[in-house]
């Protein structure tokens, strides 16, 4: 018996697609066996309150029927099954959902479609919400199909922690029926080091159950979230199959032509306490050294890259744009959106680079700029920021009788460029990507309205350290493509004379580990002293982050490729008395 | 035996002044009795993921320390209990949160302090996520005090919808316990017709288990949600005691001197199915006028102005600020937010006014404009954009070899408007108040980064066709100090000749109907079109909503005075297939 994996990437309700693929499927391929598709592959993920617009459920529902109706029509067949995520509903007489389940909808040739299993456990932290949503399920899911019992799960379902009240591992394995398969359908966020995991969990499953594990998980970037698809199938500790990164794939595994293997008997009983338990260690401290950020090996980096690449494609696509538009100030960031963006660049999109300079922007930039675009082939053009500030500042000097200084100046150099930016944008129907990095955002080292504009943030979620080490990576990668001056000069915004970012900043190997302490692990600074980062840097960056949550409130979504990261999943309160980070 | 009721009004994670007013309220208030205080009052609410912060917590367990301690050495006496709520922490080893708990907090002379009972229904809709943060408790909560049986409830408890497992009203009923008092601490977040509701409710629930309820609400506007007090005290049908709206208050009542009531054996099946169920119904239809939007009255009028001075003077307060600047256009919205800001602006607090025309601003704009300012006596400023729109323009034309036109040419006047009102606000260190309305932000007419901007929305929850009748009772109960024109003029954007908003929107009674049928009603739209209005209309305003979300992702916070507003509580994907909303 065949089982086949269908990792597929659709959009959200776009159910013209999803039908055409579930009716390809069935008339192209060789259609005997086991097909599995991901969590909520009907209808999309993550819906957020989209699954409560009446609309999308009428829609949604003709669509579930439409399906239905065609598989009722099939002739019979008793060796097909699909097993497909989608959402449930139970609605109210007027309409409103009363429940909604997350669940495998079962379709086999001749039957009408329905549901078989309902998702167990539902993740409600970071950017999850599916409390917000869904009902759980309360029983484990196991259906009997040709001889072969196979057990149920959906995502979360093999991620239990202390927050759940069970787990349907334990639950599966104590009903004391063998099983011959254990499917997961997954529509599973992607975090950088998230992949090791996943399979290390299914091998501990397959042995805990002693069966074969299929893994299957969509392939989509959701606005922030991007889902990468490497689904696989592991027996034990052999690994059977992995599908693409990043893109829609489809593998068949034939259950008879695996080798045998010895399941081992291991313990269930290493729950973690909370989601955090399961990040990789992202910060190393030794005696010798400084804490400090875990470096990006050369791997991570291609893949960072890469998911970059998909992530801003796919927001790119969905909105209509097949136009990039970057303003290149010839500082490292910039530089490194412009290259990322190109190396993804497909046939049909554009993408072109401005460089906005004013009487502050050094030769250096320039030069950079200009260089990088010769490289990459890129059309570069200049819009120089000197004539307009002239103009604006004589109208406050006429006006209002009041010169603009100090941060009022240095600030509308950043928006006159966000607002040439955006208007060459509106000229040429481009998007706008924005250059801002991690560090940047946590401590509100920029202007709101001004250089943190854009439709979605490629960096957002990349420190300024690991900037480099992207940098670095495509130079060794693609011949120097980057200018080395960009790696190599002192950052600085250039919106007054001689600035440097370390005059307001720590330096960003420094910073960046504050920040990683402060933001994945919840350091106090207390903590954060006491593993020997100086109590000034550390006070003063946690001050940085505390003020500077209204700029991060109007930000645009930003890519995500971290276990945490600012944007959906990272929730707090603007307005607050935010001293008691420094009641260490 | 005396029931004090203090609605308090402090910033959240203010923990000083937060131990000061207990301190104080046992010093120098008279203390006999039993002291109630609002849901969360110890560390303040929402705290969204604040409360997962180790800083946070290490403070705020200090802090529950320091008061504990404190009571402890008081002198023992069996007159006094403070009731409070505050939440409480398990850790894990590791300082992660295992569980959080939405408690009361009993205190004491001379006890520690310690939790008596946990919030057993766990809002997690809208702008609720208190699943995600939050267990739930198992048991109702009695406290016999002084041979006063006290039932105890936190906020929710009061309002059991088909998604919980239990009621609370109901299982303390079921314990057959006769009750002395009803009491629900909360922190309730307002909106323009709720109070009465929640009056309702309470008699319900005190006809049910035939005791005085005592209902003390928070006061505070913690970004876009508002707390609006209005704490009481119901018996029966009787009100005994009503506190201030959107004021710290403190009210204390005598058990003796109550009127014997009768109370009433209601039903308590009535259980709603979801939050919406308890909308007070927004649109009116009847068979001699098309749909529309229930009109507000003159007390609501007063209410919502009063509700939106208050947000924005709390967020300007905590965010430090002291002076508010407007873009005034000569528009009714600007207009309206610039009257809103006046009639709420205290001694120290400073309003400036900055009119930026263009050559399609129409003279009666100025005059407008102009007139205003003179009525309200707020200084007005002139900074025309002219100049520095041609020299952006020339600069497109030098240096990109491309006239800026149409839509570009619209937006950079926007935008070269918002960079000119951020240089002033950095100038003077002053918050810039966005003038956007409901119906705008709801079919994305405003421009990204232009008129769009600023640090909190005044009237992005107030749709355009209540600005007017907010204005109209402003001018009645203010004498005109609005000019007329600004309310008869048709609304225009003035981007181009001769602009008015008809030309790309319905008339703004029909369009906000249809939009508050879309985003309250969750109306298809095939029913609206069964309602009567137009397809033309219902369709295009859908399809303008379903486009213009990248613009409210990036929108900032909203005061909320509406069950369903856009902002925190309303989430949805970006990037989506947004094609079945016609799909009728």
């Amino acid at each position: 018996m065949k089982i086949h994996l269908h990792q597929t990437h659709q959009t959200i309700a776009c159910f013209q697609d999803i039908q055409n693929y579930i009716f390809d499927v069935y008339t192209h391929q060789p259609v005997q066996g086991i097909h599995l598709f991901p969590e909520s592959f009907l209808c999309g993920y993550p819906l957020m309150d989209l699954c409560l617009n009446y609309s999308f459920i009428t829609s949604y529902q003709k669509h579930l029927q439409a399906i239905s109706t065609w598989a009722q029509a099939l002739p019979k067949d008793e060796n097909i099954i699909f097993l497909m995520g989608g959402i449930k509903y139970t609605l109210t007489q007027d309409h409103l959902p009363k429940k909604i389940e997350n669940v495998i909808y079962l379709l086999k040739p001749g039957e009408e479609l329905r549901d078989i299993y309902t998702k167990m456990l539902l993740p409600n932290y970071d950017i999850f919400d599916e409390k917000k949503y869904f009902d759980p399920g309360k029983t484990v899911g196991i259906y009997l199909f040709n001889n072969k019992n196979i057990a149920l799960m959906i995502c979360e379902d093999m991620w239990p922690n202390a927050s759940y009240e069970l787990d349907p591992t334990t639950e599966l394995k104590k009903t004391g029926q063998p099983f011959d398969l254990v499917i997961n359908l997954s529509a599973s966020p992607y975090d950088l080091r998230k992949q090791d995991k996943r399979i290390m969990r299914a091998q501990e499953i397959s042995h805990l159950l002693k069966a074969p594990f299929f893994y299957v998980n969509r392939v989509g970037g959701e606005d922030e979230v991007l889902f990468d698809g490497q689904s696989f199938a592991v027996n034990g500790n052999n690994i059977l199959t992995k599908l693409n990164r990043f893109k829609k794939d489809c593998v068949a595994i034939d259950l008879s032509t695996f080798k045998k293997t010895t399941y081992q008997n291991i313990d269930n009983d290493k729950v973690t306490t909370t989601w955090e338990s399961l990040f990789v260690p992202n910060i190393i401290t030794n005696s010798k050294k400084l804490p400090h950020l875990k470096p990006l090996t050369d791997h991570e980096c291609l893949e960072a890259i890469e998911a970059l690449g998909f992530g801003v494609n796919e927001y790119a696509r969905k909105c209509g744009f097949n136009k990039f538009l970057v303003a290149l100030s010839g500082g490292i960031d910039s530089c490194l959106v412009l290259t990322i963006l190109k190396l993804h660049l497909t046939k049909t999109q554009n993408l072109e680079a401005i460089y906005m300079p004013s009487k502050f922007s050094g030769e250096l930039s320039l030069i950079i700029s200009k260089q990088l675009c010769q490289n990459l082939k890129i059309p570069f053009y200049i819009l120089p920021i000197e004539d307009v500030k002239a103009t604006c500042k004589s109208l406050f000097t006429k006006h209002l009788n009041q010169d603009l200084q100090g941060l009022a100046d240095e600030n509308i150099q950043s928006r006159l460029r966000s607002t040439l930016l955006l208007a060459r944008a509106n000229q040429t129907n481009a998007i706008a990507i924005n250059t801002s990095n991690k560090s940047e955002i946590a401590v509100g080292y920029s202007t709101i309205y001004g250089d943190s504009v854009g439709a979605i943030s490629l960096l957002g979620d990349v420190y300024k350290s690991e900037v480099y080490m992207l940098a670095q990576y495509i130079n060794k990668a693609h011949h120097n493509i980057i200018p080395l001056e960009a790696i190599q000069r002192p950052p600085t915004a250039e919106l007054r004379d001689n600035q440097k970012d370390t005059d307001s900043l720590p330096p960003y190997d420094i910073l960046d580990v504050i920040l990683e302490g402060i933001l994945s692990y919840r350091f106090t600074a207390y903590q954060m002293i006491e593993m020997g980062l100086s109590a000034h840097h550390v006070l003063s960056v946690y001050k940085l982050y505390m003020n500077s949550e209204y700029k991060r409130s109007q930000f645009c979504p930003i890519i995500k490729i971290k276990p945490k990261s600012f944007g959906f999943g990272y929730r707090v309160p603007v307005a607050k008395d935010g001293a008691f980070y420094s009641d260490v």
